[in-house]
Formats: C-alpha cells, sequence, structure tokens
C-alpha cells in the first residue's frame, strides 16, 4: 500500500502495545508531516533510552543513575514488593507511601517454568538481611501467580522475622456491586472492616 | 516520576495524535522492556522516513522514487483530487477505482488566510492541460472549506472542457436514519436515486 519506508516505519508503530493499523498509519503520517529535527530528536530519545537507563542496583526499576531516585531518598525498611516496573508508577499514586520498592521481574509460574529462582527473589533476601527490614508489603498481581508468589515469600521471610502484608483485595472504588464478580466479593466479604 | 532519558522519551510518544500520558507510559516501557536492536531499528524507520520519502512529482503523495506507484501504472485520465495524502489511504480501499490522485495539501480557507495560491491548483491544471484529462472527481471533505474548494476548481476547469464531479453526499452505509443530521438527510434526499 505504502512505498517502503513509510510501510517499515507503520510495522514499527504497530509492534507498540494497543496499537492497530490505522493508528500506526496516523503515527507515521505524523512523522512524514513534520518536520525533520523533531523526528531526529524522537530517534534519539528511543536510543537514549536503551543507552542510559539501567535497573536501580536495589529495587530494580528502571533509572538513569546506580540507585534510583525512590531508593535514594526513601524509608528502607518497608518494601513494596511489585511484579514489574511499571507497577511502581501506578503504586507512586499513592502519595502516602513512604517505603521502598522491590521489583520481580515476573511471578512464579509453572506453566511459563519460572520458579522462584528465575525471579528477583534472592535480591530481596539479600536487602532484607542487610537494612533490618520491617515489613514487606506483597504488591504482586490479584490472580494465581501473583498470589502463589506472595504466599512463597511470606514462607521464606517467616523464619527472619520480617512482617510481610498483602494489599487488601475487594470492590474497586467507583465500581458497582452488581457487576462485581463472585471472587472479589467473596474476598471483600472476607477482608470485612469495621467501621 | 521518571528518570530524564524515559520522560523524554515518553514526551515524544505524547506529541503523537491522540496519545496520552498513560498511553505514552505504556509505549516507553514497551521501548525499555525490548532488545536493543529492535529500538535501534525503530529509531532507524523514523529517520529513514524524513530521509526518503519525498512527494510525488506528479500528485504530491508521498513516495520514495520520482514518481509514486500509483502515478506509474494508472489511468491519468481520471484524477481524484483530495486535500492530504492519507485521504488516499482511504480512497485506495475502493479498490474499482483506476484512476490517478491529486494532493493540495489543505484547502481553500479564508480563515487560514489560504488561497487557491497556496494550495496545488496550479499543478493541477498543469496536469490537465498536460494529459488530455477527462474527469476531474473532487473528493475534498464535506465541509464549508472543502465544498468552497470543489467549487472553486469545478468553475475553472469548466473553460477547459473537463468535467468536474464530486463523491455524492448521503447517509453513511451502516449509519440509522434516526441519528442523522438534517443537513445530510437533506444531501440525501437531493441526491436520491431512482432504484
Amino acid at each position: 500500500m505504502f512505498d517502503e519506508p513509510i510501510e517499515r516505519l507503520v510495522e514499527y508503530f504497530r509492534s507498540l502495545p494497543g496499537v492497530g493499523k490505522k493508528t500506526a498509519e496516523r503515527y507515521a503520517f505524523y512523522i512524514l508531516e513534520n518536520d525533520r529535527t523533531k523526528a531526529e530528536n524522537f530517534a534519539k530519545a528511543i536510543i537514549e533510552v536503551k543507552d542510559k537507563v539501567q535497573l536501580c542496583k536495589e529495587c530494580g526499576n528502571y533509572c538513569s543513575s546506580e540507585l534510583c531516585s525512590i531508593c535514594r531518598s526513601r524509608n528502607q525498611k518497608i518494601i513494596c514488593v511489585v511484579q514489574e516496573p511499571k507497577d511502581i508508577i501506578a503504586m507512586e499514586k499513592v502519595k502516602s507511601f513512604e517505603g521502598v520498592y522491590h521489583v520481580l521481574f515476573g511471578c512464579i509460574n509453572p506453566l511459563e517454568n519460572k520458579g522462584p529462582n528465575d525471579i528477583r527473589i534472592k535480591e530481596l533476601l539479600a536487602r532484607v538481611s542487610k537494612n533490618g527490614v520491617q515489613e514487606i508489603i506483597m504488591a504482586t498481581n490479584p490472580d494465581v501467580e501473583g498470589e502463589a508468589t506472595a504466599m512463597y515469600i511470606a514462607k521464606i521471610m517467616k523464619p527472619l522475622g520480617v512482617k510481610v502484608t498483602r494489599l487488601a483485595q475487594g470492590i474497586a472504588m467507583g465500581s458497582n456491586i452488581e457487576f462485581a464478580d463472585e471472587v472479589t466479593l467473596e474476598k471483600a466479604l472476607r477482608q470485612r472492616q469495621e467501621i
């Protein structure tokens, strides 16, 4: 349909998550219609993110120095454990959390042949013994794999005397009870709070 | 929120049409999570589209050689006039059209100080006198400016004996009469066809 260079750019845009053919074409045309300097800077930004961004030595979050800004400035005694760096973005919207994070890069998933040694549990253990951690908050996803990972970590932390907690599960704010699924409702009922 | 290189890439993704903060973050994380070669090729594709893509000498469509593939292979006697190169993509979905295109790059718009000399009308006249064109199909947008541009081109083509037609206006296939606006319904009524 298009000439080769355009077609190729459309394909790269299409590889982005959630982008279909039409959206990718719109993006490619935007690049075509805009000036060259902007396109060059865009291309440079893509390369630079691969050149300069590394994983924080401590928590595994993406950052451009040895330690990320969260690890440098916050309370090391409370660690919130997440599956992926993008989960940190979500958690950080909760302005009141003052602890640090630990990215597992996945979770225990026998179907994908991922065991405890394939995610960053060893590193978590090292942090716990080094920094005198008081609490580990498990913020893995509320599915079978996320639950199993949380349980596993709770089990290995027990002998070390570290408190392990899990994000509460229940009905989401702004949702409707009417449309909530039974598993969520059951969790919400079981974890009900006195008011 | 993010370190500088990530933040910058998010900003570039955000500048794409229809992309908000969250989508841009997803795209940036996709680049972060994928391998370096892919990111490099993506960046290269952006630059290459600016390096190699030019405007077809004849019709003004984007292409990577002097003449686009449509101008090289199709019937030069029927020209479909569009406002932007992306309109060609839409029109090309109609597989039965065998003519060529002419991109105006805009339309006559007094509010934006755009007169007949600011869009590619001169080039259209040159093509008409050179190639013995039989029909010009006006496929400018069905709004005030697009209509005015179609009228203007029809007027200047009249002395040259070229038939100028306009895409039919009416209710869109798959839509509902119930929700059609009155202008569209009026056009549909006036241009009604015998069955």
